[in-house]
């Protein structure tokens, strides 16, 4: 299948900026985009389309969520984080089925795709269900089997790394490489030193990426502190955790010289602001770590503390709020922002095929549809990304150069089907 | 006209809260509501809505904006106050004239109907322009012909008070009352004590409400307190500004008593988050004003320094970031921000007789359709408003009992010939 854009806007990098090629063409063969210019290329594409009037930008990815969590969308509003996570969040987690998570992963990807969502980092229980969504939607995903452990007298061989490396055994590199397995440790708080150093070994055995929760609020570091002496970056370097290409949510508490650890090791991170805001855990200091050379992607979070997988949002929010954390207009500027939503995250992906729109790159994406009252004038696309645009304006998602969503259409997905059986698992659950 | 929108949900405030009356019906009788209730009303209406699938709750109040400047949408995006102020916007602003004015004002409006604003606080130059779009829409809106004064040695004759009182007596309470004008003077780095004083005299007398530029930026409260030893919220007080009903837009940096001498002269803050977040002014202090009983509504100020019209997303804002920047998320409740967005913009504005869904009150409604993927499930319809939901799933809005927008078409505008206007305006004017 081969297919050219003709007249759109083109969102490509400049130096370390972005702008746009006017009335230009891009084109797809295969999975690859293998033609972006302001000149109709001589070839000729199975199809054209006309997107005069649209956009053409990388797919965003969304660096950290918990997407089957849509079945708790916003259920703890306004409660303190503790409450929040004890009273609401676990007791119903804790009931959760195999078959719930599965219809929930359906549905969270259709609002992912209908918001130019190309590629997520998802950590949940139950992968294999989401496993099956990101199959048969063509969404890419990177998913885990992640460990956690309370019990200090538990031993490696009864821990959950087994189970965790079957799940990456069976399921990396599927999906034609659109699916790839994470290792992943929920948390400092949530584990015990002995389980995280065999499991990072293991980790490195299988040459995989690790995912982690790391120092998102205030109390967790204080008490890991107590606890260990070590901050939360500081236990999981000693661990040897690092030594594997890491991603890391939240850091919204860095201690002494916590960034310097993880920019050592070449740590990601992953921004989550809406979450960070919404339940007080408070601002990442985000321009540190970018003057510092970490790779910050961009994520929603579940969708109990955001309450939506809206990556527009989570974009605006980034290119402001820790300019007014900073009392300064230019803490973080709009390219910057692109850059986490894009390439940065599929970097941390472990995909160094996809995030920008060049030619060679994978096919990943996405058009906003610039007729809209609200985005015009247009003088200077990255001002409009962020600041001017919501989820809704997007009007087509393609990955690996097939679209599977366009103009409110699902493409791969059974959208009445999945809201349907999404909305009778929810009622049954909480009747 | 008679009107009955069946099978909503309705948003109605219980107590300091809202909750939702499910399949219910909500009558409109020429500009009023006259039922609402979960029992069909006995009487007949000239016309029935079916409104299963959407929520109807009270219009939304922009409490503070600039609504020609979309004319500069994101113009200056990542600079500096003083040249994001000095250099860009200023210049510009030099330049437009009358003409471009009207056409950015019409088409500001679209913007606001299609995101569920059914009213406006404005401040800029040219207010005929807009107040010609305000009776044309049918939207509500409060203009005025705000004062500037550079010249120390300017007289009040002189000045821009005799304009600004012309204005008043040509405008206010016009439009069926849709229309109303303030009194405004601009800050008060701009302005003069002599004539600020003689103004807020006039505004008494002509029994008007002040509308203020306060305590925005730290270096504007320091240079006050340089150059008269008070802080602005002093320098007003001083000055007799306060003895008016005044509304005054930002309070970031209240300094000493300046929130309790607002909370004794009853005037209320117009919170702009996305302005003061975006050009890096910081952080009201929202929930101490609120805490002390002042009266605080939600604005999106102008489209240079946020880069929209949209309230939703302010709503989200002001719904988290103090959250985040107070480490509590009880901070700020959900329920609270729907007061702000409503019925405290609506009182601000001098219109005791909107704001809420009441019978009695002003049919000044809109709709949002819940049928998205983004919208489900809902344990809190105010959760869901604030944190889940865009601008663009407002789905109809209607003022005084007349339906000016409806699934994206305008009943009282020609989006075309204001769109087509627009752009020759701006391509004239940039080009």
């Amino acid at each position: 299948m081969s297919l050219l854009f003709k007249n759109a806007a083109i969102l490509i990098r400049n130096g370390s900026g972005y702008e746009a090629l006017e009335h230009a063409y891009l084109g797809v063969d295969g999975k690859r985009i293998d033609y972006i210019g302001t000149e109709r290329p001589e070839k000729t594409y199975a199809e054209e389309k006309d997107y005069a009037g649209k956009l053409l930008l990388p797919g965003l990815v969304n660096a950290h969520t918990h997407t089957p969590m849509v079945f708790l969308r916003g259920i703890a509003d306004g409660l303190p984080l503790d409450q929040w996570l004890n009273e609401r969040v676990f007791p119903i987690e804790a009931k959760l089925t195999a078959e719930q998570i599965r219809v929930a992963s359906y549905y969270a990807i259709l609002e992912l795709l209908a918001s130019g969502v190309t590629s997520f980092t998802d950590m949940y229980f139950f992968p294999e269900e989401t496993a099956q969504a990101v199959r048969d939607s063509g969404i890419k995903a990177n998913l885990n089997k992640y460990i956690l452990c309370f019990d200090p007298n538990q031993t490696v061989e009864e821990s959950m790394i087994g189970p965790s490396i079957e799940f990456f055994e069976k399921y990396n590199d599927t999906c034609d490489g659109r699916l790839k397995v994470d290792f992943s440790i929920h948390a400092e708080y949530t584990n015990q030193p002995h389980i995280v150093k065999a499991y990072s070994e293991e980790c490195k055995k299988h040459d995989a990426i690790m995912h982690i929760h790391l120092s998102e609020s205030k109390s967790e570091v204080e008490k890991c502190m107590e606890k260990y002496r070590q901050t939360p970056v500081e236990w999981f370097e000693s661990l040897g955790t690092f030594e594997n290409p890491t991603c890391a949510a939240h850091v919204v508490w860095p201690m002494k010289n916590d960034l310097k650890i993880l920019r050592k090791h070449d740590v990601s991170v992953m921004h989550n602001p809406s979450s960070n805001l919404m339940i007080g855990s408070g601002f990442a200091p985000i321009r540190e770590m970018l003057d510092l050379g970490i790779n910050v992607g961009l994520g929603t979070d579940g969708t109990a503390s955001n309450n939506n997988l809206n990556m527009l949002e989570e974009m605006h929010l980034a290119a402001i709020v820790h300019n007014g954390y900073h009392l300064d207009a230019t803490n973080i500027l709009s390219s910057q922002v692109i850059d986490m939503a894009t390439v940065n995250g599929a970097k941390l992906q472990g995909r160094t095929d996809t995030g920008v729109l060049e030619t060679g790159k994978c096919a990943d994406i996405i058009a906003l549809d610039l007729d809209k009252i609200h985005l015009y004038p247009i003088f200077e696309y990255p001002s409009i990304i962020t600041k001017s645009a919501q989820g809704s304006d997007v009007c087509m998602t393609m990955v690996d150069g097939k679209i599977l969503y366009e103009n409110g259409q699902y493409l791969t997905l059974d959208k009445e089907k999945i809201v349907q059986d999404f909305k009778t698992a929810v009622k049954e659950f909480y009747k």
